[in-house]
């Protein structure tokens, strides 16, 4: 006999990851009910993975688990603000135990290691697609946004860039690598690590901040427009693994420009602050790149040395392909 | 040139719904940012809409924005909390700008209704599919939950029933009407009403409340199940309309007691408080009838005067059909 809804949600994701005090009621109402601390303010974010556009068919369960959530601990992390509840709206063809064994395998290891705890959603059947909506908190006035940059301000990127891009060219069969290299680009597409603990150590630090989902140039270009600035990136400082150059040698800027699905964090800070956010970086044990430096003129000018370089961008958009 | 994304969203989406003052950061950055009254709890929650399983191929785009937000404010009224703020994730196969526009409009009239400000959402490429996620508030303490409920309290459910599944076999053609019964049904179906204005009333008053998706028989179960009881539900009390009647005739009662959809709230309270449901129905302006009572006995008994009636029950399950 197959499982209903309601088992299935027992089964698998009732109590998954953290045990949070603040949880007055959890899985199992029409609602969940949690207690917000009166110094802080709640931040709301949703994020999907939808079969054939952010994964392909097959792709293994565990790892959607963790990317589901991992795509919304990053917008999180792009506000500095800590996450704490979640809720999930998976639509599955049909109920494959063994697939949901996984995913909450994956979804739960991850919401542990962050806090986080699943306090509510559903299932349906569908089309394979997966929804967490996350709430955080910040303390009141203190969260980070994408506007507030200033002319001057430095730009720095976390991590390396354009790696989950190059795992999902290995998974479609368009990059040949050696194996070590292959399986680091994969482990970051498919495992992202949101930089959580570095969004909290930026708090006071950055003067804007945004996740770098869409490929660095299109994000940076959100940031410089909400400050209506631009910005000179030196194509050179670009933080850009050994398997991404293995994979393309000296055009691996471009990879990294472009590549999307990293969830690193790309922020702006005065100069007066680069001890500041070397500080950070150290506390989060997350490395941290200068790339470049905010400018009056619009736009992003990429330059290698004194040479101005041409690029054009193609940060991935749903509607306009 | 087709619109992105962003262009989208900020032509639909961006300030839909009510303008609220404790929205400190709406959409058009990495999350929202939301100030939560410190005497309140935060009340969570997230309901789907996935096309072929809860809606028809070629739905009305404006009645697919009405019920995803009115199927979660049916459970934050289920909870006796105050809606607040809205995230919408939506999976389209492409970006039909009339579609969104019709979408946006039933959204949107709901939400100003219900003073809900969309603070965040995404789109993506898909099978079309609605997720929305629901914050609401309710003073501490004073939620409402589907545990509570003793034996020898009266249960009571709002409106009328099994008129929402009136209304999807009337669209299947399996239903022949006369003209205004089957645009009543349909209405139901379409453009239910949360019983958001009830739940409120009913705090302090109802001792277990939940809201009717899966139908009566369903849902009530669910509630008696918490509350380790059963009901004697006499079926010449259920609430059926007179187009319902025009349908089924004496077998209306069984439509009521399994049509899912209606979104009305079944709830308890005891019998000394029954002039306070009283009350509250009408401050609400809400029918409430009173359909029976708490049993020590599990399970559900139904009653036609003396006569036990024979019911198999079908609520609708996504996985065991």
């Amino acid at each position: 006999v197959a499982s209903t809804e309601s088992e299935l949600i027992e089964r698998y994701f009732n109590g998954l990851g953290a045990s949070r005090a603040d949880v007055r009621l959890g899985i199992g109402d029409d609602a969940a009910l949690v207690q917000v601390p009166p110094e802080d303010e709640l931040v709301l974010t949703t994020d999907s993975l939808v079969e054939g556009v952010h994964f392909l068919a097959g792709a293994p369960a565990r790892s959607l688990g963790h990317r589901a959530l991992a795509i919304n601990l990053s917008d999180i992390a792009a506000m500095g603000a800590s996450p704490a509840w979640a809720l999930l709206s998976l639509n599955l063809p049909s109920a494959e135990e063994a697939w949901l064994r996984e995913f909450a395998l994956g979804f739960g290891a991850l919401a542990q290691r962050h806090s986080v705890a699943l306090v509510g959603g559903n299932l349906s059947r569908g089309a394979l697609a997966i929804t967490v909506q996350l709430a955080g908190l910040v303390p009141r006035g203190q969260g980070l946004r994408r506007t507030g940059a200033a002319s001057d301000d430095d730009l720095y990127v976390s991590g390396s860039l354009g790696d989950a891009a190059g795992g999902l060219a290995c998974l479609r069969g368009q990059l040949a690598l050696p194996a070590s290299d292959a399986q680091f680009l994969l482990q970051r597409f498919e495992y992202p690590e949101p930089r959580v603990a570095l969004g909290l150590a930026l708090r006071g630090v950055a003067s804007a901040c945004i996740d770098v989902s869409d490929g660095l140039y299109a994000d940076a270009t959100r940031l410089l427009k909400a400050a209506g600035a631009g910005a000179r990136i030196e194509i050179g400082q670009l933080p850009v693994s050994a398997a991404l150059r293995a994979a393309h040698g000296s055009n691996a800027w471009r990879a990294a420009l472009a590549g999307g699905e990293d969830y690193e964090l790309c922020f702006s800070a005065p100069r007066a602050r680069a001890a500041a956010v070397s500080a950070a970086a150290a506390q989060a044990g997350c490395a941290v790149t200068r790339i470049g430096t905010l400018v009056q003129s619009e736009g992003i000018a990429l330059h290698s040395g004194n040479s101005l370089i041409q690029f054009s961008p193609s940060g991935f958009d749903h509607f306009r392909d």
